[in-house]
C-alpha cells in the first residue's frame, strides 16, 4: 500500500452510475414516474440482468445464491481468500414506488466496483476484493418477511422457509425466482470484512439540516405483530346485530388504537397498519377472518416496550368489543442497535475529504445492512430525499446528491479495499487526492 | 278448468327435488360442508348444466339470455303466448357459503315444473305455462352489483354495463360467462303473470315463532354506499406521523362509526362494511387508497334516511381525522316496499291446505323477487334457517322444512297455472285434494 495512490475519477463513475440507473429505472416503470418492481417479478428479472451484465462487463464474476441474492465479485486483490469489502442494497420495490429506494445502493456499488477495477488495471494495488450485492426481497411487498435475502445470507432466516413463502395469489418465492431464472445454486461469498450500504434517507432529517451525507449511527427498534381476528361468517342483512362477530370491526378498532399509541409519544413512536387481508371480503357477508400487520417503531427501548404492551392490550380489547377471537401468529422484534463507530468515522472522513456536510443520524426504516449488523463492521450512508417522500412514485433524490453519496462511498470503498477491508485501518490513510480526472 | 282436479303428488316431487339438490350441492362443495360457487365460475357452470339437463329431461325448453339467466320453460298451456307462472332464484353463492341459499328456490322450481308437466301428461289442463329460472349473479360476491341477472331482466340494469363489470382479478362477467359456456343469445321470456320465489329465511323469525312458512309482506330498505378514501403512499418507518395521510386509518374510523349507527336503533337498523380493498396493501407502506362498501338496512324510511345522513357525515369525519380525501363513486337505495296482498293470500291458503303454520314477515335480505316487484305480482316464501345461520357453510334448513316449502310452492304453482297465472283467480279455487298419491 502506498499513500500516494489516489481514488478513481468521480466523474467517470458518476456517468456509469447514471447510465445503469436510468436503464434499470425502465424496468417496471409506471406512468406516474415511479416503478412497480415486486420481488421476483419479470421487471425484477430484467433489472437483475442489467445489473449482472454491467458488472460482468466491468470485469466482475457474478454469483447467484439459492435465495436469488446476486453477488458481483470484483477480484482486486489478486489472491484467493482475500478479504472482502461489500456494498449493495436491493432492486425490488413496493407497488408504485420511487426509483431510488434500494436501486441507488445497488447501482452505486456496481459503478464503484467498475471504478476500482479500472484503478487496478491502471496499476493500483488492493488488499481486499470488492463485492456489489443485490439482496433479494427487501421490501416485503410481495413475499414476507421483509429484508429476506440479506437475513438469509446472515443466517437469521432459513432459505427453505423463505423460499416456501407465498405471495397473495399463492405463488412461492421458489417458483417466482425460478420463473425469472434467478433461483441460483452458487455458494454465497463469506461474510465481508466490512459492509457499507448507500441509501436514500426517506425522511426529512438531512433536508432540514441542509446536510448532504447522513451517517447512520443507530437504527430504530421495530416491533411487528401479525394479528388474526376470527369471527363468524354471516349475512349482513338479516343477522341480528348483537349476534354478529365481525372480524373487520375488530380490525377497525385496532387500527384506530394503533394510531393512538403513536400519538401518545409525538415524534418518538411511529406506528402503522399497512396491510390487511379480509375473508371473504364480499359486500353482503360479515367478515369471518381478518389478518393484519401492526408495526411500532421507536429509538427508545422503554417506549417500544410500552407501545408493544399497549398494542397487545388493544388487540385483546378490539377482539372483545367485536365479539371475535384474536391470535398472534408471529411477533418479530428488530432491536435498537448502534452501528460501529469505526465505519461511521470512515464515512465522516470521506465526506470531509469531498467537502460535503455530513450529519450523524438514526435510521427509522430497516435496511439490508441491519441484517449484517453484529456479524461484521456495517455502515449505512444516507443522501437526502426531497421533502422526505418515500414508498411513493414522487420519491426524488437530486442528481447532485446522488453523486455526492456516490463520491463518498467510492472514497470509502477505495480506502477499505486498500486496507484489507478493515475500517480502522482504512481510516489511517492520509487524505488521497484525485489526480487522474483533474477535477474536485 | 275444473275444481275437481288435483295437485300432483308431493312425495314424488320431493324425491326429484332431493336428487337434484344433492347433485348440485356437489358443485363447488367445500370441506366444511358448504359450497363456494361464485358467479360464472366452473362450479357455477357445472350446477347450471345439472339444472338445464334435469329441466330438459322433464320436458322443458331451456333458454339462456345475454346475461346468462337460464329459463326452463314448461309448456303446459298448449297455446303460444299463454301467460307465464315463474318461479326460481339463483345458483351462485358467496365464498364458503351454505348449500341452500338460492339453490333451494331454483331446484324447487325445476321439480315443480317437472311435477306440473307430469300432471299435464296425466290429463290435467292448464291456462298458463310454467318457467323455472336461475338468475345470474345474485350474491354480488364476484361481480357487482348483487341481484344482477334479475335486475337486468327487469330492465333496472343494462346488460352491457353488467357484462363489462370485472371481478377482483380483472376478468369481466362477459369473459367469465363465455368461459363456462353460458353467455347466451336467447331472448328472455316476457314478464310473468306471477313470480314466486322460495328461499331459506337466513334469520331467526320463523324459528322463534315455531312457524314453517314465512310469507314475505315487505322488504327492508337498503342504502349501499361505495366509498373511496384517497391518502398518500408513504413509508411506514421514517415518515413523521403528522405528515401521514393514511387511507386505511380513515376506513377504520368509518367502519367503527357505521357499527355505532346501527347500535343507536337496536333491532331497527342493520349496518355493515363487508368488503374493503386496500392499495398498495404492503406492511411497510402507508395505504394510499381504500375502497369500501357501507350498507345500511331498515324497515323504517325515516330511520333509513337518518342512518344514511349519519353515514355520510361519518365518511367526511373519518376523512378529516386521517387527513385524506373521500369520494362516493356510487350510492344505491333499495326502497322499503310492500309485496302484493293477493300473492301473500295465495301462499297463506296453500300453507293452510298443507296444514303448515305460516307467518307474515319482512325480508331483510334482498332477493331476485325484489327486482320484479312492481312489474308483476311477486311473492317470496321463506322456510326456517336453523339458528338463523346464513352466508356460512353451517347454513341448514331441515329436510322436513325444505319439503314443506316445496309442497306449498307446488300448490301455489298448480293453482296459478290453472288460473292463467293470476294470483287473484288462483285464490278462487276450492281446496284441491291430493288424490293420485294417496297420502296427505
Amino acid at each position: 500500500m502506498t499513500s500516494s495512490s489516489s481514488v478513481p475519477e468521480a466523474g467517470e463513475t458518476a456517468r456509469a452510475f447514471h447510465a445503469l440507473f436510468d436503464a434499470i429505472s425502465a424496468c417496471g416503470a409506471t406512468a406516474g414516474g415511479g416503478i412497480t418492481r415486486l420481488c421476483a417479478s419479470p421487471a425484477d428479472g430484467e433489472a437483475r440482468h442489467l445489473f449482472a451484465d454491467a458488472a460482468r462487463e466491468a470485469g466482475a464474476e457474478v454469483l447467484t445464491d439459492e435465495i436469488g441474492n446476486q453477488f458481483a465479485l470484483f477480484r482486486l486483490a489478486g489472491s484467493p481468500g482475500a478479504p472482502l469489502t461489500m456494498m449493495g442494497s436491493h432492486l425490488d420495490s413496493q407497488t408504485r414506488a420511487g426509483r431510488f429506494d434500494g436501486t441507488y445502493g445497488v447501482v452505486a456499488a456496481a459503478s464503484i466496483g467498475a471504478a476500482l477495477m479500472r484503478a487496478r488495471r491502471n496499476g493500483e494495488t488492493f488488499g481486499a476484493d470488492f463485492c456489489a450485492v443485490n439482496w433479494t426481497g427487501e421490501e416485503g411487498a410481495r413475499f414476507r418477511p421483509s429484508i429476506l435475502g440479506s437475513a438469509t445470507y446472515a443466517g437469521l432466516l432459513r432459505a427453505e422457509d423463505a423460499l416456501s413463502g407465498r405471495d397473495d395469489v399463492g405463488i412461492t418465492l421458489r417458483e417466482a425466482l425460478g420463473g425469472i431464472g434467478f433461483l441460483g445454486s452458487d455458494r454465497a461469498p463469506p461474510l465481508p470484512a466490512c459492509y457499507l450500504e448507500l441509501h436514500v434517507e426517506q425522511g426529512l432529517v438531512l433536508e432540514k439540516a441542509q446536510a448532504t451525507i447522513g451517517i447512520v449511527t443507530r437504527n430504530w427498534g421495530a416491533a411487528k405483530v401479525e394479528v388474526v381476528f376470527t369471527g363468524e361468517q354471516a349475512h349482513t342483512g338479516p343477522t341480528p346485530m348483537p349476534r354478529r362477530r365481525d372480524a373487520l370491526l375488530a380490525a377497525a378498532h385496532l387500527i384506530a388504537e394503533v394510531r393512538e399509541i403513536a400519538d401518545r409519544w409525538p415524534g418518538r413512536v411511529h406506528s402503522s397498519v399497512g396491510r390487511i387481508v379480509v375473508e371473504p371480503n364480499s359486500p353482503n357477508v360479515v367478515p369471518a377472518r381478518v389478518e393484519l400487520s401492526v408495526e411500532l417503531r421507536s429509538a427508545d427501548d422503554r417506549l417500544l416496550t410500552e407501545a408493544s404492551l399497549r398494542a397487545e392490550a388493544a388487540i385483546a380489547e378490539a377482539a372483545r368489543r367485536a365479539g371475535v377471537s384474536a391470535s398472534i401468529p408471529s411477533r418479530t422484534l428488530r432491536p435498537i442497535r448502534a452501528l460501529p463507530e469505526a465505519v461511521c468515522d470512515l464515512v465522516s472522513t470521506c465526506a470531509e475529504e469531498a467537502s460535503l456536510r455530513s450529519l450523524r443520524m438514526d435510521t427509522v426504516a430497516g435496511h439490508d445492512a441491519i441484517s449484517l449488523l453484529g456479524l461484521c463492521p456495517t455502515g449505512i450512508v444516507f443522501v437526502p430525499s426531497v421533502d422526505g417522500v418515500a414508498h411513493n412514485e414522487a420519491e426524488l433524490t437530486r442528481p447532485a446528491d446522488l453523486e455526492a453519496g456516490l463520491a463518498v462511498a467510492l472514497r470509502a470503498a477505495w480506502r477499505l479495499c486498500r486496507a484489507d477491508g478493515s475500517p480502522e485501518r482504512a481510516l489511517l490513510f492520509r487524505s488521497p487526492t484525485e489526480t487522474r480526472g483533474g477535477r474536485r
